[in-house]
């Protein structure tokens, strides 16, 4: 929809990889609409996924025992965060929509993705018990999660050796966005496209732009324990 | 058990911490036991968690279009994977235990440690289809996740918001390690020690230390989704 912000953080080394094709779609797509799209290119940016002391300016609420979430806190009050986070928080404070765009990398997302969410997501700024859940402090917001995998999806059906695809979801969609109040739409998965035909690749692309093109009509999923689970 | 050996994949910033304090004690208390005990203590060693090319040392399989996964296999295959990278496979192959020791961050582990599941299990190292899950390359090894949470232990019972703590332990303890061969063992769960008195805290030491003196004895878990979603 024309005027709505997008931001897709986007976690793959190659640019000609499906997942750089993945992103380029959404981005194409999504501006065709009139929507305003920045990218997070995370490994373009070498974006440091390591949550150290580095991320706080100046000096240290407590210097002799460096405890990274009460830190943290502080920072974001007093406006002393590291330079990469502030800029990150601008991103998700004007974006109505964030897309994740990865490769599956050991059920999760890659540790690039993990760091991402790790240092820009403070508390303060996307949560602050009891503001967690329906109550989180990027509330208003969607996410969806669009990732590649390896396996096939019959490996990830209810019943396989990986169980099913919703288990490894739990923490990404419920554990992190959900807690920050966003509501989560349904994710967005290719199996295994480096195992079929460049025509079938094609096809996906395709079917990617076909979602965007009404994305903004769905309905978020109901993210508790049944959607995952039963 | 003498001459057993043990490596501990730690992730904490501040040595005083209390994930600091779980390190030493099971560092002491395996030691005791006549066990060889190495730590990869991965914010001192300034971990890099990011998988780039900088993993490859040499000439690229495919450098018109770089595919992580695929430039690593071949680079195991032929010894020309970065040196960080080959001092931590080599501590992996030769221990019998895994503890993996870190806070959770976000229903997983900290970016830092996802990186080191990322770059070090590498395929031909730690699996290669179909030597996956019980037959996966690292069988014969034992591995524990051992980690603190903010959230009460109330906050991870089955029904609560944050839903059971073993959802959460799905993609670790069977995406990776199940994944790679190794039998996982109980997982060790201090919940919420920053929010507990002094006394309460050490009681928590000594139970892990108690853990310890009896830990070679423990029978694996049933690494099935019965085990986590039942």
């Amino acid at each position: 929809m024309a005027g709505r912000k997008v931001l897709i953080v986007y976690a793959h080394q190659e640019p000609n990889s499906f997942n750089g094709s993945l992103k380029t779609v959404a981005v194409e797509e999504l501006s065709k609409q009139g929507c305003s799209v920045t990218v997070s290119d995370l490994y373009a940016m070498q974006f440091e996924p390591r949550a150290t002391r580095n991320d706080i300016v100046g000096c240290l609420h407590n210097s002799n025992e460096f405890n990274y979430a009460v830190e943290m806190t502080e920072a974001y009050k007093k406006g002393c965060l590291s330079n990469d986070l502030i800029e990150e928080q601008k991103k998700v404070q004007e974006a109505d929509l964030l897309i994740f765009q990865f490769p599956l990398y050991w059920f999760s997302m890659p540790a690039i993705m993990k760091g991402w969410m790790d240092r820009v997501l403070v508390q303060g700024f996307a949560h602050d018990f009891p503001n967690c859940y329906d109550s989180g402090l990027l509330k208003n917001k969607l996410a969806m999660f669009s990732f590649t995998t390896g396996g096939t999806e019959e490996m990830y059906a209810k019943g396989s050796m990986s169980g099913d695809i919703r288990y490894i979801l739990w923490p990404m969609q419920h554990g992190i966005m959900h807690f920050c109040g966003v509501k989560v739409l349904e994710p967005h998965i290719c199996f295994a496209p480096e195992y079929v035909s460049e025509g079938k690749r094609k096809e996906m692309l395709t079917a990617w732009a076909q979602r965007l093109k009404t994305l903004w009509k769905e309905e978020p999923i109901n993210c508790t324990p049944e959607w995952y689970f039963n």
